[in-house]
């Protein structure tokens, strides 16, 4: 397909195609004659990510153009994959190298070990889940050892679904795919999913009644649509 | 305290902290004197509650107006807080309401249905699970439905910790302030986590070996520190 189509598919701008091409995070098209060159479904689906990775994860163009580096390295280890994948997140800026920082630090290694995972200690996790844990102990008190393990529990059986996701992708390609955007998209799903269920443990806890969020009117077909405790 | 100490205690510049009282995010200090305002541990509190929200959460300041009006209301049902502090939540746009965006809002009412969930259709985890559903099935294909279920199960154990945590609390305030902390800052902190637990379950079934980050030199204080490895 020419430029103009490729546009169309993707409905991207003609503009924004050759910016990604000039950013190298689109490989040029085929020249097909003199005057004319020509795109196929690759670029279609890189596009598609490209967009992705920017607007639902929120990756610099910097940080795509390293990962797609990675992700077209010929028979690349999925391992390495992912951990391109995740250090390409942005992370918050740590706090300055102070004890209590040091203390958090060391009570994720303590998890870490608790747990038995197998984690080497440039994983960006260490560092991001000590930066969290220092503010949330100076906004609400130090008693949270059951919600680190419980919180533990949760991700485990998430990374355990994640990673059967990939291998039961038939090729590297696809699970070089999977990987990238589970990792990047799965922090949105998880995240939106969690509201759900913490709705419902606190229906259990606290109510009686019908749920946290104000109701919308019966007429309002947005939400008929997908209320899942309507009778049919 | 006087509003020099109170920046020094919170670092915080006095301008940030006169900024703060003029949107409404800070009560006035108490005048003690004709020509002095007092501060005291709740202004501090309160300043670094609202320094997270926006560093650490993201969240704008009108979204923080509202929530802490919630958060302030006398006697006010902690599952009420639970609602208010998920819907100050930015969301990414959603796709313009066609077809495919509407099976998969479909699709995550039926896991609700499934998992047996009391949830408000006004969640807004529910248009929010939905809107990543359909960019990832663009980007990786259809085969996630042991996904979600895995997603969802995670999510479960998290939520139960999440509850427990505000349970624990003696009183009103400690609630609502573990259950707003807790939902803002708890989506990073599983983030992270899943990172560490993502890194253990791939190394289990894809290598042999150490690690899917680099591994910094041993003599490198900063990560020696945290090796939950290193035999000691």
């Amino acid at each position: 397909m020419r430029i103009g189509e490729l546009s169309r598919r993707t409905q991207l701008p003609i503009a924004t195609i050759k910016y990604y091409q000039r950013e190298g995070l689109l490989p040029p098209g085929e020249r097909t004659r003199p005057n004319q060159v020509g795109y196929g479904e690759l670029h279609v689906l890189r596009i598609r990510l490209v967009r992705a990775l920017t607007e639902v994860a929120g990756l610099s163009i910097a940080a795509i153009r390293e990962l797609l580096a990675v992700m077209d390295t010929p028979d690349i280890p999925v391992h390495q994959v992912l951990g391109a994948a995740q250090r390409s997140l942005p992370s918050a800026p740590e706090p300055s190298n102070d004890q209590r920082w040091s203390a958090a630090l060391r009570e994720i290694a303590e998890l870490v070990d608790r747990r038995g995972w197998r984690v080497n200690p440039n994983n960006p996790g260490l560092r991001a889940a000590a930066t969290v844990l220092v503010t949330w102990r100076e906004l609400s008190g130090d008693n949270r050892a059951g919600l680190l393990d419980g919180y533990a529990d949760g991700v485990e059986r998430i990374a355990a679904a994640d990673l059967a996701a990939v291998r039961e992708r038939g090729n590297l390609e696809d699970m070089v795919q999977v990987v990238v955007v589970g990792t990047l998209l799965g922090d949105t799903l998880i995240a939106a999913l969690r509201r759900l269920a913490q709705e419902d443990a606190s229906a259990r806890l606290f109510t009686t009644g019908p749920g946290i969020h104000p109701v919308p009117a019966p007429s309002d077909p947005d939400h008929a649509a997908v209320d899942p405790c309507s009778p049919t």
